[in-house]
């Protein structure tokens, strides 16, 4: 995965690596809540959420005090911490370019549409699709990027289109206002520095993958 | 992004983040090569690639001396020595599993069927997809996993189904022998040790961004 992040600065010295993690965190307390357990371990969130244990201790102790030792950490303290240090305490507004596949996956994919983000339009080149909903949300024509992205107030902006058109519509929705792009075209964007990018290579996944496999081969 | 990758003793110590860039510089090499530029300079590839020249010439000297003081990095050196760095230097048999719009975005991606990976069957519940081929590939029917995996010699599952199936496919790819499983279902899998499982959570990459947005929102 190719990642372009925001200089050190605006990090409050928390590693990215540590940020990358916090995601999976969140995604393993409703387990927890559903079987009324308000104060875990860091033992249990470590298991739940598939990072060691010594890793998890490290990762928390970047947020403060929210756990006491030997009792363990508040699920709701942790969550509600966790939520607001990614952001995620106010609904983000975003618009969805390319409605083929991956962007249908996406529309899907249940983390998308979760509080926190709410996807105000899709967008794409195909006649046949504009004017319908996709997973409820309207599909726009390309060319409409500029207008719908500012009476909408869209904040962030997805690409799901093939790299050929990525740098056209990530102008259009730069110049529309947009703060942050996440871009799943497997290309570099030019952006000014004022907006965010970050890329999403499905392949580069893979790619990392066989880099640990061919190392344990050698073994 | 969640992940989940090797232990450090097999990475050569060669940090995570690296690694994870070189897909990146990668990508950027067929430019160059299109243009006849055979020699490189570092800030070159740092514009091509999107990444700080410090930062890139930080990555490559973790691979031994590509480059020569004062007058850059042979191209297609760099492109092998990252290559089988990557371990793409060989051909990896992987199967898709869940042909839906995720899998099908997947197929279509055109990093997942370049040299180095090659998908040799794809796997679905839905009856009306099996026995047909997408982006020229055979869709099975789910229970055939054990003996096709086998029978084909796969040694990557890429797994696309929802989150209530993964584990049990996970658990046919490994008793059919993969070695390694790209999961995008937004789950935690139980597997073996000795099998690689690199988490892909679409929707964690969206709220890491929101991270950094809400950062700079507050300067």
């Amino acid at each position: 995965m190719t990642k372009k992040t925001a200089p050190a600065s605006k990090r409050r010295n928390i590693p990215d690596p540590t940020i990358a993690r916090l995601p999976r965190y969140l995604r393993s307390f409703p387990e927890f809540v559903h079987a009324n357990r308000s104060v875990i371990s860091s033992k249990e969130l470590a298991a739940a959420s598939g990072i060691n244990p010594a890793q998890v201790r490290k990762d928390l102790a970047y947020f403060g005090q929210f756990g006491q030792r030997g009792i363990g950490y508040d699920v709701k303290t942790l969550d509600a911490k966790m939520r607001e240090i990614l952001g995620l305490h106010k609904v983000w507004r975003i618009a969805l370019v390319g409605a083929g596949h991956l962007g249908t996956a996406l529309l899907q994919y249940g983390g998308f549409t979760k509080a926190g983000f709410r996807i105000e339009a899709a967008f794409d080149v195909d006649p046949s699709k504009v004017g319908w909903e996709l997973e409820g949300v309207r599909i726009w024509a390309t060319p409409a990027i500029r207008q719908v992205v500012r009476e909408k107030k869209i904040e962030i902006g997805v690409l799901a289109v093939p790299a050929s058109q990525a740098q056209r519509v990530a102008d259009d929705l730069v110049d529309a206002g947009v703060r942050a792009i996440l871009n799943f075209a497997p290309c570099i964007l030019a952006v000014p520095k004022s907006v965010l990018v970050r890329g999403v290579d499905l392949a580069s996944e893979l790619e990392h993958l066989t880099y640990f496999l061919d190392k344990s081969r050698e073994k």
